[in-house]
């Protein structure tokens, strides 16, 4: 199965990377994760994109917060569908990071998810490499099953 | 090829949509469009959604301005990615329609674009498409190159 | 007299959706609530909704924040008044579901109230049952001069 | 069968008045329109809301822009539902109006709908006004069947 | 010389006037502080508007949170000049008071301060009613030129 | 009686600055009005400030877009209330000049009306004027009666 | 003296763009303009970035819409002052683009003006050059009291 | 070697502006701060950024919130560039800070950095100052590079 790449534009965003590893664990997804800023290590960042493909990778999760370049940069250099989740940092709410990360220009793409959405990213990230991988279709159908059952359970036992 | 199912809230966003149609022509992509509202024709919404992996759709590209609620709810009734691309509509500039496609809860993620991003969503699903479809990924590869081909020459051209 | 239906996207809305019930049960309004997401549980959201007036139900109150959708989601289940209340999350201080909740579509309207708003709606769901309930029309008229009395009271003490 | 209120602040509101003015007489709702201001005509604005429910309304809406108080006056002194619509005017978007018309606190609601949405206003005061009208609850069922029947047409009709 | 009255929406807005009140004190400038709410108590608050000239009142300081529609509603019982003090509550950080307070439709002005600005509000009261009173004149002088003395030591001790 | 000074940091904001002027000469206040910069010709601004209220002005009014300091910096210059009219420009619908104008630091109130609000600053300068001028409190209250004379005949001839 | 860059990133910036020239040609500073876009080609940026000191350029003016990149990406690339010119494009009135410009993380910074405020951009880049262009520090205190000088004449010339 | 001018607005801000002292004494760039209100001390901090250039100053740094005018009109004031760092404060996020420092009007640019971007702030002064001081130009590359190095030693220790 291909693997999903973690990008993080600094360490300070793990808190919110940890879901999507999470996550994807528990979805049996291969991932590597890694720490590079498109602005303090852009060469890096921009050699892990464009090798990504080759590296095995079928999709890419970036994170970053306020002027959060970092999807977009690491789209510019690769064909794979890459995910963008806007971290909230300590002003304005994530709503900087969501407007950086959405609102590419024409020709490059950001499959933008909620700003620290990084359980959904994860998800996204499952459904575009599950395409031939018929047990992780099975395991994201069950997965969204057991969400739906745990909703119908708290409902049945609500006590208001 | 898998097929992109383009479905939109009314035909008033239909400036939009054809510019991701215009896309998909242009990549190869055969797509299937369609106008239900996840209001006014929310059952048949939703059966599209449920049956479109049988279908033969391969990602579902959802339109709407406003509350935009249609690609959550197709999003909600399929395991296929799906994108959303906020509408820009008489007020707010598109802000309510982006708020209400990428702020979705955990465990249904819709991989939303720019305000009116058609073109970017169009690219986005051939992206996702392409796995395992050698010549839509040198199509994709050959239209970024010519957009930067573009950039250069205009680079060149530039008397200012 | 009829019930009013209390449904919130989440069991994490529970604070909010307290103040609902306990301003319904002050006023002597009977309510029934459930935990439905428009997105986890779509069919039983819609469900529910499209029962609720043979059901007994009068008006519908939905909780939901982020891409608030579930208010639109059962108000296009329904010919009731339905009620929304955006419910604030950890980000964008409820503006998000605010503009999922209230700029709906043409021909599906929600009664939408302020962030957070619970006693509110509970208020205008008794509102709204109450015609042809005079106990109830009593019960809010006395509920308002009760607050209008409050209000001079603390005034005629104010020590300032 | 009960009249609904149409109210608006100023006379340049008269163009988003007669969407919902026309909508009520499709659904053969009577209904009578005032300009009073919350500002300019205070008096005058609250006498008519404490009259209303005893001249045969059964639910008002008000129509501001700006910092729009006319739906708070009218619904402080009115125990009807009290139905907001925000205009848009020369700056901001309506977003004033908006938070104006939907903030408001605990003990009076306005039940707001989208800016400048004033069918899903007059459609919302004849949900409410329906409890005991069964022609006007068929009418109701019949124009959103009709508009679902239009997006099924539209779409059928889709040459994309 | 003339009262200023000091006004809020409701009692959680006293730390908020305990600000002004200070202030004036401090200016000697006499006040008399009420609780009325525009919608809770729209009758009272509108007597007090009416009555306030003849009663001394020099200038009006309206205080409220949220759909601030008190400093309006007193501005239009009143021809003193009113100023507005958006209060910041639970959500949206103000920014619902500030544009209610201030985007006032043209004929009833409200002069707005900053969110939570009570301070700003008692002085510009205080220069309001300073016409014809040289000792208050002399005061609000000696207050700008004390603040500018602290500045300018704080900026002689700075060890930066 | 005393002048009203009109401000405008540019000439481009006389179309707003003239809608003061109107009001001002219909209430039969003097005025005099000047373009003076806070950034261009900003001793000039503060000269005009300082000697204002010895050249008989009783009240300033600024005009200023963007990041409008007009209005702060002759507040800060003067002991005469000033009022400041933040100006809409090309970008961002006036919501920058609104809060570089009224959220202003403790010590320095600026009595800030709506966006383009002129002639809300005009009347809010006659009302801080009107003080033992009784024929101007007059005017005041014959414009205001006037408008609301104007409201309830547009009420009366509505066709609705 | 140094170059001033001129880098745009798409040539429907070119309007925004002319202005800075003009200004910078009006100040006697030679500037050579670009094409280079973040995400179309991120190489070309980058590598004019890089080189862009020995080449002789004093500062570098970036001027992007939307999801505004390119600044910051020049920024991590070279040691030179960077400013950033955020475009407003058709959606959102310039707000992604300032805050994706401005926003930067730490370590990289961006010198960022008013949104399409191409001509401060020239003069800002004008100051930075002219240490030790004791020419161009003249012709910038000239344009500067030549503007003062036309909002003096502007005022005296002033019919209000 | 040029000194930087560190000028906050209120002592309030300090702990934003060491920051800035600590980036600058870390890159051996001298300063000197002060604490001068736009508002409280105009004439002192005219005179400070008049005198600035002759004063041995090569770029001024400006701190302030809300209505954040002192860069402006130190900016105002002085041929040297200067930069503004916008503080948040109690309410609204910075944002009033952010905009009332970057759009500045034509004629006199602020450089403008993130809010609270007080070590990017320093590091642009210190980029500006380097120019002909190749000490400074080896330190600010070598603090990129250490930031850098960093990053991807953190990237290398990652434990995902």
């Amino acid at each position: 199965m291909k693997k999903v790449g973690l990008i993080m534009g600094s360490d300070s965003d793990l808190p919110v990377v940890q879901k999507a590893a999470d996550k994807l664990k528990e979805l049996g997804v291969p991932y590597e994760a890694h720490i590079y800023s498109a602005h303090r290590t852009p060469v890096q960042a921009r050699t892990f994109a464009e090798n990504a493909e080759d590296n095995g990778f079928g999709a890419l999760i970036c994170f970053a917060g306020k002027a959060a370049h970092l999807a977009g940069a690491v789209a510019a250099a690769s064909m794979l569908p890459v995910i963008g989740v806007p971290v909230k940092s300590s002003t304005l709410d994530g709503l900087d990071a969501l407007l950086s990360t959405v609102q590419m220009p024409s020709g490059i793409p950001v499959a933008t998810v909620a700003i620290d959405g990084a359980a959904n990213a994860a998800i996204l990230a499952a459904q575009i490499i599950a395409v031939g991988e018929p047990e992780l279709s099975r395991r994201l159908k069950d997965d969204r099953a057991k969400a739906a059952q745990t909703v119908l359970e708290k409902d049945a036992a609500l006590g208001l």
